[in-house]
């Protein structure tokens, strides 16, 4: 994709006379250049040997002031930055950029958590602020409202929220809790959405629309600007919980539950965002592949069924879902959902119900956690399912919610991760009317033929997934201009426009080029100037 | 704000090469220059004589290839296009383009509905499906799908979507329930949004967003495309409805009312998008105010609530709500709101319980309706409260969802608007978080000076409230302007954007040119080329 030669290397004279200026602007100790660094910020999931996304520098500036300057110093210079949150992103490339020699912007250092509002349940936070963070902080200021996580805490909650992460409480539709951003745009100058456009405005982390077309979700999955503040609409704490969990004894009824659940997603009986896992998938947050499996190879259909049939609460497909608030209505909602999944043969369903303020994080397994937003790190463990230094790469596709997609999806990835030696560890994230179906190839990062294998499997899954009509929802750097190619309609219309956007709001191209496969003028094909 | 001549004649001779062209790519019958049919797309609440926004022609495209041509014939010849769908946009302008000289492309007759989804519950409809023409298929196809609709049901579903509209179902924030879109570009190339960037692919309609940033909402109250095909989320046939409808006695508890409401809408314990209005909204709806005060100049207070009084079921404030799902839910839905209300003082709740499948519209009154996704024609009579030919401008502010901040509002607005000779006619539309704060200035037509004192009401207001921190969320076109200057942040930094974007995407100008004070280069102030 890209044609010219990448600024990788720190003897650059531009990136050299840069970084003394960035050195200037934000603190010589706030510029790494040292290589154990650098790898800190790229893909940590690769590796170490594959030094194509390692960056040349990682900056970390602590205020929008310097992030704007940052800008500046890299406009005049055309040295390209990545800018992220906590850089954690795991198996879609971690820190890493997508263009060999842009510098790292790491924004950990930015995290003020601004607001924390419990009247209108929601938080106004900069990037660095992570999951984990704005838990303690919750917890140790008597806040009430309970603050959507996804499955594992240190990310940062700007930077899932701009990657269209999940998470698994009634806001776990993260994009959609957005609610008005303060941006950074490439020329330096600060952008606020919504009715933050209008100065002092009370309501710009209240109304998700100003007076104009809303522009927060142009700068999601985007390289058109740098997010330095962000708000999120949170759900108070309700005075009930159930979190409920589903075992499916058969593989062969996964697609029943999924035709029994899709009903229940549209009117919000289920309140939250659920997810359908095998049992890989759960059995990989608490132990390693040998621990069940003393063989090579995937481990077979067979012996998986025998393992969970020991292990109690346990199914070869297994669902977690919550409801939430006054008593009545959590009893009656938990016993309709149990109603309408009843048709789905050899199906259990369980809810603990617990007092809203009366929840003890210990008693809680990690479903139980997270649907009520307390961030977890248990599930770092699944990347060292394989044993080793672990890591993985996600495949995600985003499907109708059918059984009829379901079982589709899973008859392409499962035979064709174990053909390519990796178990099956997969999933569903539940929406309204979609489903993404996750998948994690799980490697020894020090075995490089694996990491080369699951790679190309997901490389190779992208354009047979879109031919049965399935879009990626995210994508590793190494994936990113491929899975953006299969987004074909009237001749990649859509990259068209993206790229048309990039030339208007950062015509030197400087803001993550490559980003989503998206490239600033200069460093796409056939372009001449 | 505009500095060229405008083409406002059909004298000129570029218009008049571009329309002979118009006529020959979607038939001479579909191009109209009759002064009566400029007319009825021009503002049809303002009076006849001014001739400001009266458009020089009007366009009925049929089809999506017919718009696109419309779009490549309007670029050659520097010809400026006001797409609409049914034209209504009642109180903001009615069909009237922003800047004078520009044609009006109005899409009644690209009315197919595409899709009614059931099992997923969605719709596909180009821009000339009104809401009455959906719920006849509907009905008339044993769909079981409630769609939301707004107050008045001859407005276009497409229309109304895109200028952020409200209704009063569980989907009633319109334009959170848009999934997927068609555009004609300036250019005339078409765009499909999110998933439907890839060819074919079954989610376009299912998942709100696809790979990179979502561009959905950059075309809603914006001048960057024309859509032709919308996906919107609607709801599924609940099995019992219960509409609500709560009477406030006393004027001054309307605070400790929007204060009680608060905590339900943000948990979705009220799970549709309430109304809270005045008794002379009420009475407007069923009468002229002729009916109710013989005297001149607005009803007094007192005598209001001498009204009332009479009146069962009516407040000096009143709401409507609702709640939908099984049996058990809605009624522990109910009881929960019915005792959070209860600590207003001066509060009636009341609930009229119904089966889903046993609606009868006729047994409902227009709120019971509307809450229910049945379109009605009844709220139109609210324009002929002054008597003559009716009509309205709107005023309609963004506030925090808060007591203190209803109270501020209707402290500003109803001694404005009574000193002006108008009746308060007012009510808030409760979101989530935030509410609007909506005034209808009700006026004859004929009567000019009563138009004039409304409209510069309108433009006056806009100042004061955005001193308050209060923005608009609409505007009719003759105060577009003047409300995106107060969206002042880092000197205009979203206009300026917009700006940037605008000339981006349709550089010659020639899309809607100063819709929501969005104006292309060449009709800036101070822009030279």
């Amino acid at each position: 994709m890209t044609t010219d030669t990448p600024r990788a290397d720190v003897d650059d004279p531009q990136l050299a006379a840069a970084l003394d200026e960035f050195r200037a602007a934000i603190g010589a100790e706030h510029v790494a250049t040292d290589l154990e660094t650098r790898h800190e910020f790229s893909d940590t999931y690769s590796p170490r040997s594959w030094t194509e996304y390692l960056p040349p520098a990682v900056l970390q500036p602590a205020t929008t002031e310097e992030v704007q300057e940052i800008v500046r110093i890299a406009s005049r210079h055309g040295v390209e930055l990545w800018a992220n949150g906590q850089g954690r992103n795991n198996g879609y490339g971690g820190s890493a950029p997508a263009h060999a020699g842009t510098v790292v912007v790491n924004l950990r250092r930015m995290n003020r958590i601004l607001e924390v509002n419990d009247e209108f349940s929601y938080v106004v936070v900069e990037p660095g602020v992570s999951f984990n963070d704005m838990y303690d902080y919750t917890q140790a200021n008597g806040h009430t409202l309970w603050v959507d996580t996804p499955d594992i805490g240190w990310g940062s909650l700007v930077g899932n929220a701009l990657e269209h992460g999940f998470g698994y409480t009634a806001h776990g539709d993260r994009a959609n809790s957005v609610c008005g951003m303060e941006i950074v745009l490439p020329d330096g100058s600060l952008l606020r959405t919504g009715m933050g456009a209008m100065t002092d405005n009370p309501s710009w982390h209240l109304s998700k629309r100003g007076f104009g077309p809303m522009l927060d979700s142009l700068f999601m999955q985007s390289n058109f600007g740098i997010v330095t503040k962000m708000g999120l609409w949170c759900m108070p704490q309700p005075e009930y919980y159930i979190t409920g969990w589903v075992t499916l004894e058969d593989d062969e009824h996964l697609p029943a539950l999924l035709d029994a659940v899709r009903p229940l997603m549209i009117d919000r009986t289920i309140m939250n965002y659920p997810s359908v896992f095998t049992a890989s998938g759960a059995l990989a947050v608490v132990g390693k592949r040998t621990d069940f499996f003393p063989g090579d190879g995937p481990i077979p259909f067979e012996v998986s069924k025998a393992i969970v049939a020991q292990i109690p609460n346990l199914g070869m497909w297994n669902m977690r879902f919550a409801v939430y608030g006054k008593e009545n209505t959590v009893d009656a909602q938990f016993d309709n959902i149990k109603a309408a999944l009843s048709v789905v043969p050899g199906v259990e369903v369980i809810g603990t119900k617990i007092r809203g303020d009366e929840i003890d994080p210990e008693s809680l397994d990690q479903s139980g956690k997270v649907q009520a937003g307390i961030p977890d790190m248990q599930l770092l463990n699944t990347s060292s399912w394989a044993g080793g230094v672990g890591g993985h790469i996600g495949f995600s596709t985003v499907l109708p919610l059918t059984g009829r997609d379901g079982r589709r999806i899973t008859d392409l990835v499962r035979p064709a991760s174990e053909a390519a030696g990796f178990d099956y560890i997969g999933g569903f994230l539940l929406r309204e009317r979609s489903m993404m179906h996750v998948t994690l190839m799980v490697y020894d990062t020090e075995d490089e033929p694996a990491a080369a294998r699951a790679r190309d499997l997901c490389a190779n899954l992208v354009g047979t997934a879109a031919k049965m009509g399935y879009g990626e929802y995210r994508a590793h750097p190494s994936n990113m201009d491929n899975v953006q190619s299969t987004f074909d309609y009237n001749d990649h219309a859509m990259r068209r426009f993206y790229e048309r956007l990039k030339d208007a709001i950062d015509p030197a191209g400087i803001l993550a080029p490559g980003k989503q496969g998206i490239w600033p003028r200069r460093l796409r094909d056939g372009s001449a100037d």
